[in-house]
């Protein structure tokens, strides 16, 4: 059986795209080496912040990323995913710059709610460029921010992950601001930044669905040639 | 800045991989994502078996070896590792193909060893080919190898390992491995094999010099520009 190539356009940070790997390698129904997928990764923490061009007006991403992702393609990749949400944004150019398909996080994590009201844990650029609410509305989901204190919070507690901060003392502060998400009528929380992904937090006041499992998940099958 | 590219020979086995991407992603002195190092993986599972190889005349992983370092090499790498111990019996071929170093995970292994009698948790096709000896010998390190019995345990917990059993089950017989190394009179064990690395056991009965880490180390210092 010959399953696709995956490519990784990574870096975004490190730290998340070796719990992408990780997840991935564990996802992949394999008893013996020669059972797993090929992965090619792209691991690139020189890759432009997303959210200094987001939200204050610094150098595009979207050259860089589109690069990699051509790397890729040339490597011998055949599908690609990107375990950063905020770098969504730049999908679309990424998209138009190769021939095979780019996995889109964000969507497929919309497919996987299946509640009506979601509270966001993700970056303020993220948020503020709405990127979420354009994967759910269109499918009957509300999209609840935190205040801008919490929000403030997550900004903080992403920086946290980044700098390698051990997740003990991170997640009772990401309890309070789920706790926050709650209280204004969310259902689920989006976990939707893969530096929260790696709080993995089991005693979360809401059921978290994790957009980069959803991505996990979308990887695997699409490798395997299988539908959802 | 600039940081040596770093190109990492993967797939051997795939959790293995992620095991030591891991590694250097926390090894490397950095508070924010472009403090990293930009790191190129090609986690190919389908390499040729090295035991097959090395032990029944399977067909060699030399091509393929060769093949994946070219390419990692065409990619932008600059330094290649490779965390696997008994691919390290092709390790010249390797060389030969590419402009860029290979680093040499048993040689980093050596020179870190500050005892003059090691016991050795390897595959059968490591201990037979003797790679560890070639390494550790010349610098008057005297290698043990475990009973027949106990390197037929040895090569079912590997198999374990990457059939992801998980490591509590398979600890307490590594355990009664390394103590038959230690009645040989070893006094440290040289954790040889990347899948063993997986279960770090803090009870061995021996102290343990893990091969992974110390690729870890010599690719993170090779990378940073910085000598031993």
């Amino acid at each position: 059986m010959k399953h696709k190539v995956v490519g990784i356009v990574g870096g975004m940070g490190p730290a998340a795209t070796v719990e992408f790997f990780a997840r991935l390698v564990r996802a992949t129904p394999a008893m013996r080496d020669e059972d797993h997928l090929r992965i090619l990764i792209d691991d690139d923490p020189g890759i432009p912040s997303r959210t200094e061009a987001l939200l204050r007006g610094g150098p595009s991403p979207a050259p860089r990323l589109c690069a990699i992702a051509r790397g890729l393609e040339r490597a011998g990749a055949e599908i690609l995913a990107m375990p950063c949400n905020t770098a969504h944004a730049f999908l679309e150019p990424m998209r138009a710059a190769v021939e095979i398909p780019v996995l889109d996080m964000l969507a497929e994590t919309a497919a996987r709610v299946e509640v009506d009201r979601v509270g966001l844990l993700a970056t303020e650029a993220a948020v503020r460029a709405g990127l979420y609410s354009k994967a759910f509305v269109p499918r009957g989901i509300a999209v609840v921010a935190p205040s801008p204190e919490d929000q403030a919070e997550v900004t903080r507690l992403i920086a946290a992950v980044k700098a390698g901060e051990p997740a003990g003392a991170l997640r009772p502060r990401l309890r309070r601001v789920v706790a926050g998400l709650k209280a204004q009528g969310a259902r689920a929380a989006i976990i939707g930044c893969t530096e929260i992904s790696l709080l993995h937090d089991p005693e979360s006041p809401l059921p978290a669905i994790d957009a980069l499992d959803c991505l996990v998940d979308a990887t695997v099958r699409a490798a395997l040639g299988e539908e959802r």
